[in-house]
């Protein structure tokens, strides 16, 4: 994904930036880097209800599930380089109702082959931040 | 999910495109419904590469997440009526290059409060399917 | 599982350690509560290396499966009273080499059905401490 | 695990009994080869009640996930030699009641690093089979 890694966060977010251009499901979702360092990364999403939603008026997971990839993909990519998602699980927890979703994600333990991910899905509500999924993904170098 | 079951596969299908056209996400993916049968549902999507792919060239595995989750979601839902998705496990097997995808979700086992289901993925590539991902999911009735 | 739920840690305590005298897989390993409290949970064993180990002379997955599930189970058990484990996933970040093995468990999200938790399991060397494996569990109220 | 991979299925049961000798938990809990081939694997064990079960009287989660994990890692291993399991994701569906359970392990996907794998897991009641739970494995090559 990260076809160079460098020292500065400034850096990871502006390598990071140019994989959401270069990704068209990821620029079709506008994906926004808000923060990343070696080992974790924060991207955004502002909701669109007339495509992003599902049949109960909530986020639609499979956005959620975007958010979380994305999350668990790009930490581990900061640390390295190109990858590609083998696996994650992904737990909902509560409906996601609001304007804004934030994934967290953070590398549990980089190895040579496989890094483990793990990542925070929040919904922002007018203001309000809530848990709605998380997420533990396998995540391998290409 | 599914307000009314039925005792046909075509009642079931229909009550499926129906859940479809309330899904925005679902609208958006253009999710069709090819086959269902009590605890078993087949769906498509046609890709558009130009939102639905990653920086490979490949489908995002976003939309292959979507038809994951729908695939387990609505198999259960043939018969437990609504339910929403708990969690799910994910594993990509190889890169989506097509023109199609297909879910194929099935019921492993239901209990009164927990449907537990599996799913396959494949990618149509110029008339031959390859498996592409595969999904063990928990879906709870509402 | 538990029978009883009490407002006080040393309840809970109690409760767990009378859980564990009722299951033999248990008290076969060894499993002491060391805290808990409601939401979480957490539980040791002493490492037997003539039983417990896999070929390479680690502490075998199953063993770390155990103290997982129960870690996830018990913590769940803590507020949700009699559970039974519904599904569990299982991330083994490092080899397991040491003397004794921890298990912190924690409630992410309690629902009315559903019990998400998450586990870390420590393995106690000398000593110091290794985070080795990590679990993301559905618990169901039974 | 596997040293020695051989052509022969014969030889590859002969192989996993040797893992299963210098494995000491899966000595202790009395795991037989059954069938091997490329790709696959059957294992049994003989279930002792009194270290076995659980607080309900049915045979206890872990024993299950030892099950689970060696049949998804032994299939691998058919393939790739010797492995170690990265991660698995385990749902119980049924109580399990009976006097042996089966552990059946195939491979989904084997690519130059990982593995991915299933396994089904049957307990045998009086002659007769029943599903108790289903996995998913991500197996790495040593």
């Amino acid at each position: 994904m990260l076809d160079q890694l460098t020292g500065t966060d400034k850096g990871l977010v502006h390598a990071l930036e140019t994989v959401v251009v270069n990704t068209p499901f990821a620029s079709f979702c506008g994906a926004q880097i808000l923060n990343a360092s070696p080992g974790s990364v924060e991207l955004a999403i502002d909701v669109r209800p007339e495509i992003m939603n599902q049949h109960h008026g909530f986020v639609h997971g499979a956005v959620l599930g975007f958010v979380a990839d994305s999350a668990c993909a790009w930490a581990a990519g900061t640390l390295a380089g190109d990858v590609v998602t083998s696996e994650y699980k992904l737990h909902f927890l509560a409906p996601a109702v609001g304007q804004r979703i934030l994934g967290r994600g953070k590398v549990i333990k980089a190895s040579s082959k496989i890094v483990v991910t793990q990542a925070d899905i929040v919904c922002v509500n007018k203001g309000s931040e809530k848990l709605v999924a998380v997420a533990l993904a396998t995540i391998v170098k290409v």
